[in-house]
């Protein structure tokens, strides 16, 4: 494993800085909800001024959401057409484009939107500036359904669950779903295995329809975590509220170690440096669906609490709450979605990792992406000029410490690196990891996730949380 | 097949204009050359007005050409550097590079411009501008060539079939060469059979090296052709000479026929109607490698001059000269790299038709690529705004007019298509297609193709021309 020194990154510093925004801080307190475009909603109070957190792509947070005086006529309309039932995942999707976390699209794709995705990463806008958008966001139908559709320009979405209407989707095109070549472009390869690809892609219809979304009421799971998913206004309405000047996101899937925790306490330490007053983390790990052996999130979440209530992390400054999308596990493509993303809900700056969103290649013996793609391609995205992107060495066991410390290549015989797969080995077989390396609460939640595994589930997982209607 | 009026484009009309360029026509008489930037060449003389021949991509052309006086000096390094043997398609793509086509590349990319191509079809040039970049112009090298180079920062690039030094390659970089991850990402697919991946790809090193490319003399091949392969400068010059006030280019790789004449005829008569004083046609064959069962360029470049000496085409306003670059059929990838050469050429309109760069797929019984996909991606390119993209309608044979004309689906049964395939077979067999498909001596020409190919090969193909070193 190639520390970032070596490479990509040539200043000594665990992060530098690729690209600056416009970003200006004006060091006033924040009174000013900025939900929506901070262009919109400024105000010009002489004491009070809104700081502006970055402004959404497009410059407004596209919220689907049909109001609450308008449900009941609209869950009526939709009883009226013709309807396509949702996956699990489809309804993850549906909430991901609701709340704005897509802006600027404004519903499930369609053709144009589909092809720039696959071909550019990006979409041009109607004022000709460019946003970002990597992952295709569509609904796939089948033969069957596209003829049960015939002339209608609307269709009801609806959950396959509980056959409840979940959305609208209004003003549809119906087109090809070119399946090897959404898959060869968004992943780089066609090789059987690939998670998404098996869960949401192979077994689907032959078309895809978009449109635009109107969601009849607010997504939930009813699963105890629902007040940790925080849409983009609710997040940006937090760090207004905590007076942030400057956001920091960090994705993640896995339970934080002390190396994460390091890296996040040392961004914000550089952020205090750069002159920032009140730099807030949103630590913010994926809450759709995610492969087999990863930790279901009810137990991240458990441990990522634990970390908190350990004082890893401090609580004062930072925001924990959960991103909706589904995992695609597409390394450099997918990093882009997950930055883009995070824009909408405040963030301006994120903090990007070794082999980000990667994964064991599914048929060969390696990594299905060079490790340090994911960082060189979000450095270079387009519509993520704004965003500044931290790219960080990679933190190791100091064994002459006893705790995780960025690592060093010229005392490289000092370092472990605990991997994820060691690290479940560990917690599977109620080992100990070396001190240092987690904290002991969040450490004891991870051996009890897998104490919980051995008879709850054949496939060595418990089944994964599902979004839920009312 | 599917009329283009009824999907993509609306109008009756057999194109319509996508996007407008910020071109100015000034409808002046234009003398001075503009070979190389207009802005760096541009003069003020009160009655000549340069009227300014589009802008190569990044605003200057690249040529990488040594100069004369040099070129003995340059050689002599060479001899002193580390040696890369070049194939015969690595020797077109130092052509193409060294004309400038690829503007504003200065060599085989390094990995920032492979990721960029890779992933966003386009660089971004320091000035924070976008040019298109759609297919990896990369050289490879194995294990024993990277070994072989050892810490010099230069190496020679060296024609492996006479060891003459071809150019050099400074400030290198050698980076990991993911030969699934650019297949999949440029083709859509990862299928065996791929043409150019089975000729360039498949069995070349594991490494990539850029740089920068000094080129020691112009490359030439010696196959009686070298005549029609104009370099981006000198036909920027004859457009010049010719004082074009429009220049509008017609990729192809196929025997030209009457289809083929009527609509780049029509195009000019629109661009007459459009105000255009004198618009001309760059009928542009390709000339670099291409797959076994096309129609090998020595030929298609006789049945070219047949054509425009029979009068289908008007010699005054067309100029006919070589593309030199290799094919990859990547289709929609692909077609973004023709149209923007072509930028870098002069050419302001690019004319696209169905499947342009298309293929069978290789192991399914379908098209590779959507028919409609290439001029709908091209027409979202990102560093292609400024060119007027003219897809048009498909033409085909009107029995009852006895001529090629413009479908008109609602009397499709009056028409007969006549594919690639179809002329192919007929021409193999001596039979005639019907009269008006194809001028007469353009026909014999193909004819006398297929007649040559018994005696002279196994694989039904004659020996494509390579590129030789004088």
């Amino acid at each position: 494993m190639a520390s970032m020194a070596t490479g990509f990154i040539k200043t000594p510093s665990p992060f530098h800085f690729i690209r600056r925004t416009s970003y200006t801080h004006l060091g006033a307190p924040i009174t000013v909800s900025i939900a929506g475009s901070c262009k919109a909603k400024k105000t010009h109070l002489p004491l009070r001024v809104s700081m502006g957190l970055i402004e959404p792509d497009g410059g407004r947070l596209v919220e689907l959401l049909v109001e609450e005086p308008l449900r009941g006529l609209k869950k009526k309309e939709a009883l009226s057409l013709p309807a396509i039932q949702l996956t699990g995942v489809d309804i993850q999707w549906v909430h991901v484009l609701s709340e704005g976390w897509a802006s600027p699209l404004t519903g499930f794709m369609r053709e144009s939107e589909f092809l720039q995705t696959l071909h550019f990463n990006s979409l041009r806008l109607p004022d000709g500036s460019v946003a970002n958008m990597s992952v295709p966001i569509v609904l796939a139908i089948d033969d069957a359904q596209k003829h049960s559709i015939g002339d209608s320009t609307s269709v009801a979405l609806i959950d396959a669950k509980n056959n409840n209407p979940i959305a609208i989707l209004k003003d549809i095109e119906i087109y090809k779903h070119p399946k090897e070549e959404r898959i060869s472009r968004t992943w780089g390869t066609t090789a059987p295995g690939l998670p998404y690809v098996d869960r949401a892609i192979t077994n689907v219809g032959n078309w895809l329809i978009g449109g635009d979304l109107e969601v009849i009421e607010p997504i939930k799971y009813h699963d105890g975590l629902d007040r940790f998913r925080q849409s983009p206004a609710e997040l940006r309405e937090e760090f207004t509220r905590r007076n942030a000047d400057a956001v920091f996101a960090f994705q993640l899937r896995n339970p934080v170690h002390n190396g994460h925790a390091l890296l996040m306490t040392d961004t914000r330490r550089r952020l205090l440096d750069m002159g920032y007053k009140n730099p807030i983390l949103l630590l913010h790990p994926l809450g759709g669906y995610t492969k087999a052996d990863d930790v279901p999130l009810s137990w991240r979440m458990k441990q990522h609490e634990k970390v908190l209530e350990d004082g890893v992390l401090d609580p004062e400054t930072t925001v924990v709450s959960i991103f909706p999308s589904p995992m695609h596990y597409a390394g450099p493509t997918e990093v882009q979605w997950h930055a883009k993303a995070r824009i909408n809900a405040g963030a301006n700056f994120y903090i990007v990792g070794r082999d980000p969103a990667g994964m064991g290649h599914p048929t060969e013996k390696r990594d299905l992406y060079d490790a340090e793609h994911g960082k060189k391609v979000l450095s270079m995205a387009p519509g993520l000029e704004r965003l500044n992107i931290l790219p960080f060495r990679v933190a190791a066991y100091d064994k002459t410490q006893g705790k995780m410390a960025f690592f060093d290549p010229s005392r490289a015989q000092d370092f472990l690196f605990i991997s994820g797969t060691k690290m479940r080995g560990l917690a599977k077989n109620k080992e100990s990891p070396p001190e240092g390396f987690m904290c002991p609460g969040g450490w004891k939640v991870l051996v009890e996730y897998y104490e919980s595994l051995v008879p709850a589930s054949r496939n060595g997982r418990l089944p994964e949380p599902e979004p839920v209607l009312a």
